[in-house]
């Protein structure tokens, strides 16, 4: 039966396509062209409305640079990039879970002493991070290093606590200009991203985390335009007034944040979940 | 439930998609969500597949210029195409069914007289193409117009009966230098399409057709690699030796391939189907 019809064209296609050596990329197209084919049944596409997709699809991948991913914006829109996050780090529910990386992470950015400051005059109001980084069972882990970006910067330590000293996140929208931002200002949903410092750890002997804090009084915090919110990472940024004790050990000339975590790492010899987790936490 | 876990990240993605003010876009999008976390969900993809993923699709708009759609190409290929096609055109099964119009359309194309040549100097073997435009109660329609590329060209016709005077098609591989092309060679799929002549027709009161008709005998009919060949769509070119008579009235003083199909057009006043069409013709 070569020749298609309305009704047999999908069984056609995934026939076809059987014809594909790697294994892997046999079950990706198969997968694809089943859930594509229905995807296109559902809505019925009007030949116009198809053209307006490929049209779609072609500006952004023009409008992609290195500097600028509006297809990786795509997909954290519509919660895919959250969701292939998830599949890859299937943590204990006491660790401390994984976000989107983002696309502002920079590869050997500069390192910084305990207790430095990481935002190198960029304007914002004085927020210091104070905390430590732990296993599982609670012990704080020796040789962990920390990324943190938002303001760059890398901070390294040795016994397991850490002080940064940067400026307080503040609230952003995605970018708006493109493919994406035309398709959200068709609609009614918020194009904020909460405020958030980025962080990646990683410790011997832990699984690495790439994750996000995000400061719990903003107001933007229920409606992350891409969905990297998790209850565990919700912070509490306190304001302390000129002259209390900063944790660097000073006494501050002016009021400052101060957010104060600490960050639960799964041992390597605990391997990662392979299977969807369905009882995650709630909140 | 604000803050997204691997269970509940697509529900909360469906319900914050609800602020969309246009419902056919609603529509679209929740269908799109619904799919796309079905196929995220079922193949699990590594964060190096998904960012694979991203680069294919950016590397697709790249390629894509006024004068080749790549994102065309891929739609192509994994019949996503033609299920639009069948979609929009759910003809009675007796009309001449339509199929994908491809990207080499022009429009404005030359006019030319009843049993004019075409191919106006193309390389090729003769052929000549003669049949006619009938309605669904077989009757000839006046006045149609067939437009018809390959060869580019356009025949006017007013009495439903029509000769064209081209070269005989050959298959052709679909260009295998840029992504699709990329993916087509990681299977061992053929990237032929067989031998065809496009036809747009148009006829008062009755609804146009964009068709093809192959050629029974090429080698490909069986695995068009856009899924473009529907049984009522493969035609015989006979082959006759110098000396025949030619539907132009002339001896041939050459060898020639003649083609003859009549073409069924649906009359507007029977308007096509709205529901999938599930017992259309099989071959």
């Amino acid at each position: 039966m070569p020749y298609v019809t309305e009704s047999n064209i999908t069984d056609v296609v995934l026939d076809r396509w059987k014809a594909v050596p790697d294994p892997r990329l046999l079950q990706i197209m198969q997968s694809m062209i089943k859930h594509l084919h229905a995807f296109i049944r559902d809505i019925e596409p009007t030949e116009q409305e198809w053209m307006s997709a490929v049209e779609w699809l072609t500006r952004t991948g023009k409008l992609s640079t290195e500097k600028r991913q509006e297809f990786i914006l795509a997909s954290d829109v519509v919660g895919v990039s959250m969701l292939v996050d998830y599949i890859n780090h299937r943590l204990a529910d006491e660790a401390t879970p994984s976000t989107v990386t983002g696309p502002f992470h920079v590869h050997g950015s500069p390192q910084f002493a305990d207790g430095a400051d990481i935002a190198t005059g960029a304007p914002g109001e004085l927020c210091y991070i104070a905390g430590s980084v732990r296993s599982l069972d609670g012990r704080p882990i020796a040789g962990a290093s920390l990324d943190i970006w938002q303001a760059d910067g890398e901070g390294f330590y040795a016994d397991g606590s850490f002080v940064v000293q940067t400026v307080l996140p503040v609230p952003y929208s995605i970018p708006m200009d493109g493919s994406v931002g035309d398709l959200m200002a068709r609609t009614d949903i918020s194009p904020m991203r909460p405020s958030h410092i980025h962080f990646l750890i990683d410790a011997p002997g832990h699984h690495r985390v790439i994750t996000h804090l995000f400061k719990k009084s903003c107001p933007y915090i229920e409606t992350d335009v891409v969905y990297g919110v998790k209850a565990p990472l919700i912070a509490e940024f306190g304001k302390l007034p000129a002259g209390s004790p900063t944790p660097t050990g000073q006494i501050a000339n002016q009021p400052f944040w101060l957010l104060e975590y600490d960050f639960i790492l799964q041992p390597t010899s605990k391997p990662q979940s392979t299977k969807p987790m369905v009882a995650d936490t709630i909140s």
